[in-house]
């Protein structure tokens, strides 16, 4: 058996993550116990949630302790099963961490389609990244056919299958994004109505004649200001992340409970772990949907996982152009 | 016919307002036009909503400009009709301002029932500020028994109501508000489960130990801040008013959106004009309410219509203990 080579939190970051907050180890690692599987991970996925769980801020999760393996939803192959339901060969996703190897609780593991091609959509479009915009815009953001939907960070992974969601709900979208690549993506990959760069443009201003009827938050801050000023009457503001704050040492409050009154709107915080029962669903609508060619994504991957923290911190600064993944190994 | 005395709008107030941004004066009053009724003000309203009025910035209605007459709803009686739904002597209700003496469109004005004991119920638990803590309660804020309501401005005119329809819907209710009076009220006279002080004690110290089921926000700022870190997951933030910013000049940001994915909570906004179509509905079941001593009520009255502007920047200063009315005239 060879060695386990993981990445650990060394330091709580304080602030923009630095690449000395995390360290590389190699452990030992034993086989799979009844029940489990041990897992080698071909590519590891890389999102803003992990920033949460390296504070020490009460949140959803427990946060990570120092020396423990950075959490993360990982593409895998089992290695060798002791459990009835994975054989060695099988695909499966599952939160596995920055690590090589894993022995994981059978149950946790979801089997990917063996001939989903490439199996990486299993952590992109047809897995947590697709499920989110999913459940995010169906479920809080109920669009109605003619309605516009905002987007911010419209290029990045949640953003994308969000942006085609609300397009096949029949709605105008308007997607929001920094630099002239990812605003192209918008319009040309993603089929945006309308694309805003809101590192040229001044978000208020490009919205002056929008009304925006559901608003899907990825960032916070001041671009979800700028287009909280714009809302119809009646409009509902899905918060699946703020992304802008995560590194803030005290993020500023950034909302006005009165703007609510104003426009007689609604906003709703979601997690998408909370739909897990209902993650069939949405694998099989969205596998449909690329099969069909009406979901478009792109991903943006970083090899070795040596260089997960490099790609981590990049992703927090808007540097990845899609879904960001580190491949880890080549499968068997 | 005697001259109409009306409560004008003198100046903007800036920050809080003083009793010269209002002027007194006396118009002629015409006979009613066709479809219209004049109507003599008993009682007039003072309510949080009308500072939103006297000030420029968008909201959801349109503002007052220096010379209008107040905007506010009055308990009236019908002097003279010229409308086949309305004869001299019935007492109604409509949005008459603050003057002696209206002519409304028949269709604006709401028949109050004969035997309604006192009439100002009609102004308070089964006129608009029931309604308000009606919709706002059971539409937005969707409790079920067992749940815990928290209420800010709980001894004010909708906080009242709120906490007596959160405890007939099984709940505990968590009543906050300053000043020993206003706190014997909520749980001798309101019945509210647990009363907090906001003068007085630490509001999220108070709240250390529960769950925040609905939270029916009133005032917003510093006392919403400490409640929104006790939420339960799922939790419902009922966005009624936010009077402890409507003085401030530049109001502040106060929530921080992330805070709604941390507890996959809601934050909604209502405004009770929209819930008009559904107006008897509410008026039925808090009249039978009220009939079966469900609710009880408190009503702060100020005579004279010249001590209108007084009322008005009391009741913002936390003064009144109730449902803040200005008596006008002795019914006929």
């Amino acid at each position: 058996m060879p060695l386990n080579r993981r990445i650990t939190l060394a330091a709580r970051p304080v602030g923009v993550p630095l690449e000395s907050d995390f360290a590389l180890d190699e452990v030992e690692i034993g086989s799979p116990q009844m029940g489990e599987a041990l897992v080698r991970t071909l590519y590891a996925s890389v999102d803003p949630y992990q920033r949460g769980r390296m504070s020490e801020a009460r949140s959803y999760a427990k946060s990570l302790e120092v020396g423990d393996v950075i959490t993360s939803v990982n593409l895998g192959e089992v290695v060798e099963s002791n459990d009835p339901r994975f054989s060695p060969g099988d695909l499966v996703v599952g939160q596995l961490g920055w690590q090589e190897y894993a022995n994981a609780r059978a149950g946790t593991l979801r089997q990917v389609p063996p001939l989903l091609e490439p199996p990486t959509l299993a952590l992109h479009a047809i897995g947590l990244t697709g499920f989110t915009a999913y459940f995010g815009l169906f479920d809080i953001g109920k669009p109605r056919p003619g309605d516009t939907v905002v987007v911010s960070a419209a290029a990045g992974a949640v953003g994308q299958i969000a942006g085609q969601l609300a397009k096949l709900a029949g709605c105008r979208t308007v997607g929001i994004a920094g630099g002239p690549e990812k605003i192209r993506d918008l319009t040309e990959l993603y089929g945006y109505d309308a694309a805003i760069d809101y590192k040229s443009d001044d978000v208020g201003g490009a919205l002056r004649n929008e009304r925006v009827d559901v608003y899907f938050d990825n960032v916070g801050g001041e671009i979800s200001q700028a287009v909280q000023r714009r809302l119809n009457l009646g409009a509902r503001i899905v918060i699946c992340g703020q992304v802008s704050l995560y590194n803030a040492v005290r993020p500023e409050p950034t909302f006005h409970p009165g703007l609510l009154v104003v426009f007689r709107a609604h906003m709703e915080g979601f997690l998408v772990f909370d739909y897990a029962h209902r993650y069939d669903e949405a694998a099989g609508k969205l596998a449909q949907w690329v099969a069909n060619g009406d979901i478009h994504w792109r991903e943006d991957v970083t090899d070795g996982l040596e260089n997960a923290p490099r790609s981590f911190i990049g992703m927090l600064n808007g540097d990845n152009r899609g879904k960001a993944l580190v491949k880890v190994a080549e499968r068997a």
